[in-house]
């Protein structure tokens, strides 16, 4: 079991860094932590991430229900609870819900953007070139959480593993070994997609 | 009635954090804070609202004339005046002058925004899916408050209740049953109106 | 006289608030204060605006020639003393450096900006509505300082008073009474040129 | 031989620098400081620029080989030992990796970008007037170094010197004789790409 004092400063920490940015705004967005097979931490409902406290961070069972309290987790723990399950290394997950993680998904809805020829590729673990095609899958919104899940558990059943998924008009999962690396993931996402935003149009 | 202290505090807290993100520039803008049925709090003229302090907030009565004053209070008062007996949940009301709240405005003049498909819809009390129209009213700017306000007051008299308005050219009002709710609900506002702008450049 | 001390202080403050907004980067940008009829206060060439020191601002005669001293005034000394001989009311004056203050005024070139229906107009000393032409002179960069002052203060022979200038590719020239109503024409007049900018890619 | 403490202490104000303006997002970038004919002192791999320590900074040769060190350089050291052989005035230089870098340069990917008619060339050692073309190469990004470090070395045998070339999809490097004058660089070299970026939408 990792050290939950240690997680819970480094998801205030991250939500801090992540309003700095302007990525979660109106409380939307939500961080988690896994401390061991069984379980999680994640922040509580409804809370602006720039101002977490140990109170707004919650312990859920690895399905994404309450462990021991009164307090209503994230609408969206079951995708956090689905992330731990299907990529073993991932020990910190961070959902952002920025200005170019919206309007980029929100136009696509369901597909997938695809990154190329872009150093900061590099940034995710396990690229180490910028001349592949990185591929990032894009979901339809739902407010079904179970459904959608079920979707994208679907999509990685025969997926190649990546680094990230969108939802439409909502925004980016990233995930990371560390939380130095889920932050990485998370800058990196964010720069990629508004290098792509205008990108699309210097090049329309 | 309010805690009198605390609703100061409240307003220069809020005029603080709106200033960080250049949404009342130039000493634009106007914040308020209801004390009773017969009285509100809002800041005087031409004060930026990066600095406020108590001096610079003064008692309006609940038509918007100053009560045991000699100060000015904004021109839009009788905006806020109308907001508070309108939607008796309204406690603070927020008008914010922003780049994307000027210039989506402006080009609509009269008219209304309609956003459907953002996540971030949700940020409003009472819409809980990114799956329906959310209708923001925009009204003409007018020098004439007195005319102003009673185009505006006729409709919501035929109008579906709704969150926000926007004046054209000028910026947005928007208002919350707490001061975190009201901000929660700014800044929400102010998402939209910077995602609404970057869609419409890439995709026309 | 005013008061030495006080016009360094303003300058200096000034001077961090406009480079917290990135509006003279790279040492661009100079920022002056009149001390009387004979004199102004300005700041030396090519030093940082958000780190001032008073060693920094230098004394300068009303023709924008070094008094007692061996430091070089900014190279656009001579178009603040154009401002402060013109314009009586001048008692401060802020030249920045923008970004849609350059690519705005290079794409015009020489001409004018005209700006309408924008209620922020009402910051500028003097307009009270939105409903007006407020129109802004855009000169043709030189480095030739002389040739450009004249030029600036032949237009102003015939042309109506104005509360800025622009050269093109280069930046904007505001004034005021006093170092709070300049501050509020800077961040009015980038406010404008931005929604400006945005607007012309919305409506094009 | 330069005080080699008062270097570290100028790689680490100027990495805090340019992390606050997310121009080395997800610990790309690298910077570097001159020591003399023989060893340079450079970031490590994989660090924030914007919480570097003494001990994220390492002694590499003139050809760019760490000294007396585990430590791993950043991959593009030999771009940096390049810059200081080829050009003997560079005694700081800067891998920025900024949006508008990233764009525009991949948007061209081996060529040119050409600046002309801005004010801000001249913050760029040497250019006394707006009225000339900067021209900075831009060289097709590549993960084999030796090859791009040979393919910028011939570039240079035959053209102009100039201050600042791009990597393609990658971002800036740029270089000057003191600290100040290398961060001068990188912020004007950020606010032409900027501006550029923006006057393509403005005026296609």
């Amino acid at each position: 079991m990792q050290n939950l004092d240690q997680l819970k400063q480094d998801l205030i920490e991250t939500g801090r860094w992540i309003d700095s940015r302007h990525w979660c705004p109106a409380t939307s967005g939500n961080l988690s932590a896994w401390i061991d097979a069984e379980q999680f931490l994640i922040t509580v409902s409804g809370k602006g991430k720039g101002e977490l406290t140990p109170a707004d961070l919650m312990i859920v069972d690895a399905g994404g229900n309450p462990v021991n309290t009164q307090l209503r987790p994230s609408a969206e723990t079951l995708l956090h609870s689905l992330i731990y399950s299907r990529f073993p290394d991932a020990r910190y997950v961070f959902h952002t819900h920025s200005v170019y993680g919206t309007i980029m998904s929100r136009a696509i809805w369901s597909g997938q953007l695809v990154f190329r020829n872009y150093e900061l590729q590099k940034a995710f673990s396990g690229i180490d070139t910028h001349d592949v095609e990185m591929k990032v899958p894009v979901f339809g919104n739902s407010q079904d959480m179970v459904a959608l899940a079920k979707e994208v558990e679907q999509h990685f059943d025969s997926a190649d593993a990546c680094h990230a998924f969108i939802l439409a008009g909502h925004g980016v999962y990233t995930w990371g070994k560390t939380a130095r690396e889920a932050r990485r993931h998370v800058e990196a996402m964010e720069f990629l997609l508004e290098c792509e935003y205008k990108s699309c149009l210097l090049l329309k």
